[in-house]
């Protein structure tokens, strides 16, 4: 069965829309997924950035929102953007890797979305993504401490240097067929892609 | 019938894909559509950035010649990208200007497209867009002429002015129904969301 590695920041925007999305999308095309949690910051830094380009460049981050709304609209998703803009996304993608490694980290990772991007909440704080393994069923605080070992921060540090490595310069990205597809516009594309090599 | 205007950079990679695609699915769509050529030069300087962010961020450039290659493939259509990138597009816009006046400046817009990234011309020299006017049966000189007129000069300036106060920061976009879209991925949507309003 094709494989495609699905690169995804909890602070992205438009990694939320191809969370919700993905799933099923990749069930219908017979692809098994490995949703590879990464951190934006250190790839925007080498570019010089020291924040988003939505805030860097105030038009783009403007019609990024409408877009975002626009988008989300078509799909029944709810869509804002929360206070503050990127949001600090490190535990929350460490958390994630210790989910996927016992099977709750997608369901986590959706839950992550839906409470920073539908519902507003500040995912840097530890008590909402602690709130959110807890709705899962699961140990919030076995999970919290799991997030802080070192074999879940190198893992995170890889997924972050790999993604470099394979020429990705923004969230989502998909590999697909030894391919880089960016952005939740090329999730389609991606999916299909990957069956034919 | 509803309008989208439809601004183009000549220099620009996925506005030659747009222009190539655009005028059959706004004919189904039962929309009227403005060719609206401008220059991204002004734009891109008052986002501090000197050339195309293609060249200032290379990851993002080398992603984008294998997307366009992928995206042209899917279309049937050339892929190249021509030296030196990006193009001067100065010229070609205000002879596309002259010729929307007299009926041919769709036709010159798609020929420069083809001729920039299909054939790999390079349509800052004045004698290929030349050869452009005269292989769609139009004098040259003539058209070349009226391209230098302060109407169209001042044309050119007023389209690049008009899409910086309606925020556009990149190309192609589409302005529908009152609202910005921007990129051929957003096209479908532009002309679908302009019979909306």
């Amino acid at each position: 069965m094709p494989t495609v590695d699905f690169f995804y920041e909890f602070a992205s925007t438009y990694s939320y829309i191809a969370a919700m999305r993905i799933a099923p999308l990749a069930n219908g095309a017979g692809v098994t997924l490995r949703w590879r949690p990464f951190l934006l910051g250190p790839i925007f830094k080498a570019q010089g950035w020291d924040t988003s380009p939505f805030n860097l460049y105030p038009a783009k981050g403007r019609y990024m929102v409408r877009d975002c709304e626009r988008q989300c609209a078509d799909l029944g998703l709810s869509f804002r953007l929360p206070e503050p803009f990127p949001q600090n996304s490190l535990q929350a993608a460490r958390v994630a890797l210790a989910g996927l490694d016992e099977g709750w980290g997608e369901d986590f990772s959706r839950a992550v979305y839906r409470a920073e991007f539908a519902e507003g909440r500040n995912i840097g704080e530890p008590a909402v993504i602690a709130d959110i393994v807890q709705a899962l069923g699961h140990d919030a605080s076995a999970a919290l401490a799991r997030a802080q070992s070192d074999d879940i921060k190198g893992r995170l540090r890889a997924n972050t240097e790999d993604a470099q490595r394979l020429g990705i310069f923004g969230a989502p990205s998909f590999i697909a067929g030894g391919e880089l597809f960016w952005g939740n516009d090329r999730l389609e594309q991606a999916l299909a892609f990957s069956g034919r090599s």
